[in-house]
């Protein structure tokens, strides 16, 4: 243990940061014990170095010149998040020879394969376990553990705000406002709710994993998104009804063989069988179920976000990344060796559960029927029910002699047939509306 | 990529190492890339060189001889299980530089300090994420995610035989001998279940699990084991009652602060409600949840035995060695830095649900309590049913005019005072007998 100290640069002292400070200071001697030599904390950067924080360390440490501070440091932790100046921040490090630990999912999402290039020419580590999933050991199991193995579909709830919206909708029955109203008032969501309840979060970190499952690199502009916004009160006990709840998921599958074989990346609300692992996961939990060929259905559960969880995370990064340079060498960086390319949304295939307004007279199963029929997409069941007048949304149906409400589950049929039907389906005379279409996953 | 290639032994050809092979053999192509050179299979040593195996792979590779095998190998596969030969062959194998992979947790429970302590002193890896709960990450995280973090608590339900034949129980009602008749007919346990029933393959796990949470080493010996043998139909009714399920659990908890820290590690039949991740883990699967202080509550779940899922997990193993072997270096070693004392059963705290038969007279009730009071096990609450006749199990209690069932729950308390407690209970003469005591985790 009479090794040289390594130099640990913090860029960044929010929420998370805060926490890396706590932990660096408060477990000093075990991480000397883990690591093999003490980490030593040189310096913090922060935009405003005068404003009173919740932390015990020595105020000379923090400086708003980040560009100086990388250049002294062995390791830099990044937890300023957003593109600049973390992007510039990270590449000085990088080219300094420091290895860099980040929890920056946007930043990796929109720009990863610049730093992962730059880790790579300069042989350093370049580890992000706290920018997918907070807490959750997710990173490296995929980068890892199954590395010897090969993922076929990744299923992960990887938003905690937009679970904790569809959960609080499906225990109370309340509507998408009331539910974000409470998420707010509770912490769970940002006054603008945007990022999350737009899918714009999910899809990062869909990108990501993605990136990691297929060695392939998947940027956020090829992940499919739809937030839940659009989700109602009505499609979630449509879904009970049918045993399932809504989720956003962030869904990354590889398909096809040989030739054909490619990747899909999207992020969307679906509906999950209440007996699969993912609709158990409550409130703010993140969880991603994995099915790789070999290792069969592996799921990955915990907090995915919060500063304490997040700053568990940076530490374990910081522990790996400190051991490679006391022992010298660095660990695996990204790899891309497979570049499959990416399949088009209308060509993924799923199955699909359809909510229509229709009229309740003779035929019009059969005229629904053809539609589906036209465009090759198979049903599966159907189910009609009688809409008394009272449950009707709006005036337009008032006074209309008799209204059904008709529920059509598809078996798997490509996107961009499900949309032609949908097309079509709004044309036909005897549909009023097409109340609802929810994808339905986890089979 | 025009590195040498990585020599790879194969010590052992039954179900996990036959798929070993196979992945090994398929993946060529995909190892190399991840690896960054080929790694080329020189041998596999087995008892019965001709015997005929579902395997295409050439013969001359077969041989009996597994001292000389793993002169040759830079990375040794030891799939054989038990504790010799293998053991002395790892020895040879890390004497002569080579790096290790097992799945041997009879062997790591039984002498890991030996092997991490050769492992340690030749500079090579000694990777076993296959050892503990089949193809689910989990030494991984624990040994590297979480370094910079706290492990508090550790629960796991790491013995699939077991979770089966409660699940089986729980679903169906089914007594024990009837559940584990199932289990042995679909496959899921064996001829001989004693391993598996009695805990004696769930406590090994819980050392290993255990050694790598806290970083102190935990042999088999020192883990209280109760199997599932004694668990009825009446026990999983009355949890059900309860709105609990009875789960086969691993608990490694670490209690107390400063020199009063210790560690605890038992196997054991629990009650744990069903609102608990680990309540919903069902049939054969395995889930480790973990408290970390930073981190939260984390869950990994998957399939914890099987050929395939366990070869999955010693390839993700081999590409990290062989990697390491590629880079130079080597990842972190067992670490045993904290060296927790070990705190005696009777000293852990947790709570009991306690089933009594008593006579339906006045006072019971009190004289009960006063025994709980007595030995300072504070009652959390009492629940009392009249027993019909008609379900009374033995013909003890034919004709006594009148009894009941009294469920107790305790708070917290220590295991040798509920030991005492149940001991004074079955003296008294309203009690006809001690029917269950079960301990309630997962608080």
């Amino acid at each position: 243990m009479g090794l040289q100290p390594l130099k640990v640069a913090l860029l960044g002292c929010g929420v998370v940061g805060t926490e890396v400070a706590r932990l660096l200071t408060r477990h000093a001697d075990e991480l000397r014990s883990r690591v093999g030599a003490p980490l030593e904390l040189v310096g913090i950067a922060v935009r405003r170095p005068d404003r009173r924080r919740d932390l015990d360390v020595d105020s000379g440490l923090f400086t708003t010149d980040g560009h100086a501070l990388v250049q002294q440091a062995d390791i830099v932790i990044e937890v300023i998040g957003g593109i600049e100046p973390a992007r510039t921040l990270i590449l000085e490090a990088m080219a300094n020879g420091a290895s860099v630990v980040t929890a920056n999912k946007a930043l990796l999402a929109e720009d990863g394969p610049t730093l992962y290039e730059a880790a790579d020419r300069q042989g350093v580590d370049l580890y992000f376990e706290a920018a997918v999933a907070g807490a959750i050991p997710l990173v490296r199991p995929v980068r890892e553990s199954l590395a010897g193995d090969k993922v076929r579909r990744v299923l992960g709830i990887v938003n905690g705000t937009t679970n904790y919206v569809l959960d609080q909708m499906d225990t109370t029955g309340a509507g998408f406002d009331e539910a974000v109203q409470q998420a707010q008032a509770l912490g769970y969501a940002e006054a603008d709710p945007t990022a999350d309840v737009e899918g714009f979060d999910a899809a990062a970190k869909a990108a990501i994993l993605a990136s990691l499952a297929f060695h392939t690199r998947v940027a956020v502009g090829d992940v499919h998104r739809e937030g839940i916004t659009e989700v109602t009160a009505a499609d979630v006990a449509a879904a009970k009804a049918a045993g399932c709840v809504v989720k956003l998921l962030a869904i990354c599958e590889r398909s096809g063989s040989g030739d054909d074989e490619a990747v899909s990346v999207r992020v969307h609300p679906a509906m999950l069988d209440r007996s699969h692992p993912l609709a158990g996961v409550r409130g703010a939990y993140n969880a991603v179920f994995i099915d790789a060929e070999a290792a069969g259905s592996l799921m990955f559960y915990g907090q995915g976000a919060g500063g304490q969880p997040t700053a568990s995370a940076v530490l374990g990064d910081v522990v790996a990344v400190a051991r490679h340079r006391v022992a010298g060498g660095h660990g695996p960086g990204e790899s891309s060796y497979a570049e499959l390319p990416m399949l088009p949304m209308g060509a993924v295939r799923t199955r699909y559960h359809v909510r229509l307004d229709v009229a309740d007279v003779p035929g019009v199963l059969a005229k629904i029927a053809a539609v589906f029929a036209e465009h090759e997409v198979s049903i599966e069941t159907v189910r009609q029910t009688l809409i008394p007048t009272e449950d009707m949304d709006d005036d337009t149906h008032a006074g209309a002699s008799s209204r059904a409400a008709l529920v059509v589950v598809t078996h798997s049929a490509p996107d961009a047939a499900l949309a032609a039907t949908v097309s079509a389906l709004e044309k036909l005379d005897v549909v009023d509306a097409v109340a609802s279409v929810l994808r339905v996953e986890g089979e």
